[in-house]
């Protein structure tokens, strides 16, 4: 996405996403906070929770109120994952800010069957959304496959939330 | 902990516990490989998932079978929290090896309002058991008074920890 | 900068650059292909080698043969300094690209008193230019303050550096 | 190395060695401190350069002056190299600490032909001395063979070394 493009796309979108190699494109920031679509904002592969945060402001400041949190996991030495998905800032995010917070266990870890454990997981500590991918031949995806869900595992993620939700004292919307 | 005092501490202890900066110690590995009481292995704090399960072969391999697995965070460039709770590793490692897996979220956060959330969050992605710090007066405490739990939010966490492990279809010991 | 600016700089500077934080902006990127004037692209915090040379090649596809490379540090878990310099990469880079590599001390360390050893480092393995904050008086610079040569310092350094790069074959344009 | 061995060692050795991986090994330290023969400590792989001067002190403090700290790199999310050598970290603790400072450019980028110009970095930096793995086959080595120099890259080295040194205001000792 790009400056250029925004109030096209605001025209048409229900949502606009900055990426997470967008999350500091500052001049992108400043378009999408004088638009009057929900903006979600991915955290970057090297930014701090402070970063994110005052990354939002800029969303805010310029009077785009719809905004909405995204951690997809950071860069880190572990090479087991894609990245290391980071709960422990959603959890602390969550008692920082209002803002509402998903969370891309596909991006996050890169792994097909690592997704319904940390959807799980990210219920379990707060998140307010997930951010999930499925394909109906992840082997045949023209991108992310390896970190597709096949539609029966969506089926079963879906099945298992309401009762961890429901744990943590919420519900599915 | 030194390979000098394992013989000694292996009569007294229950378990003895490798912490994360002796995780590749590995005399003390095979030491501890002789023993016939369970060993508690933490993850390095720039340990990969791979080096885990391989310092945990140096103990299997000479005849200690009772290995225990433990994920209590790495070190990464973010500050918010002292390390980085990689849960994901969790899930990987649940795929991946028989041995049980116990998450420290004390020592993996720092941070004692974010040891509730983390604690549910591992027990909804798969871990066998918590290790979490509770001190009467964590403003006291010697060390680590930061990510101690107050004894009320200890009762808190078990409080909900049951039904949480319940929705992915497991139960408290 | 923008992909909206981009012409309008064209026009007036002699080289454009692209922030760290922008690396992996491929609007911004095809924009900058476009254009007949030098582009300096700077590593992003958690960009490897390889992202940064891919980075390139959008330049370079879209006809743009001016591409120089610099690294200003990546983002891990040292404090002591801003960013961790990874001098290696230039080595590195210079063993897989024609691409002129610059460094950039100043961000790379964050801390005034190392640059002139790291920016003679830079040069003793290869890089081709440097790119140094200097201010007469840094204490009052509105940003960057910390990693700003005083000019004396920046003479020191300028004194030596033509017997370093002498030493590795090499001479100051 | 472990603390059983320590007394025997230091009767044959001219130098003890704490590898990277027992940087925090403090009963290993404490030992080591006893010793009356010098020590090189290499730094750890998530060590911040506080941590290795604060191991360093468990030396100091038991009465053993003699101690070396050994760059070496660190874990990074780059896989360009085997590690991330932070010179930086070199030129700074030359204005904290008296104590000499080596560097390892085979472990801190695993790779033979950045060997030499991280070499010479580490000279213009400010580095007291360089761990330099050669083997007369490296194609043959048992362990550590590609970041081996071939003896006539050594000989490169040696050759190039001292006006590098001598830029600096040093020389080969």
């Amino acid at each position: 996405m790009d400056t250029a493009d925004v109030d096209a796309l605001a025209e048409q979108a229900d949502m606009l996403q900055v990426g997470a190699r967008n999350m500091q494109n500052f001049s992108l920031l400043k378009a999408l906070g004088e638009v009057r679509k929900p903006v979600l904002l991915k955290r970057g592969l090297a930014a701090r929770v402070e970063d994110l945060l005052l990354a939002a402001e800029y969303l805010l400041a310029a009077g785009n109120e719809q905004v909405i949190l995204c951690e997809r996991g950071i860069r880190t030495f572990e090479t087991a994952t894609r990245n290391t998905l980071d709960l422990a800032a959603v959890a602390y995010m969550k008692q920082k800010t209002h803002l509402p917070i998903l969370v891309d266990p596909s991006h996050g870890t890169g792994v097909r069957d690592l997704v319904i454990p940390m959807s799980l997981a990210a219920a379990a500590c707060g998140a307010d959304g997930l951010l999930v991918e499925v394909h109906e031949n992840p082997v045949e995806a023209w991108s992310d496959g390896a970190q597709s869900l096949y539609p029966h595992q969506f089926e079963a993620l879906m099945s298992s939330l309401p009762s961890v939700l429901a744990a943590v004292g919420r519900e599915l919307a």
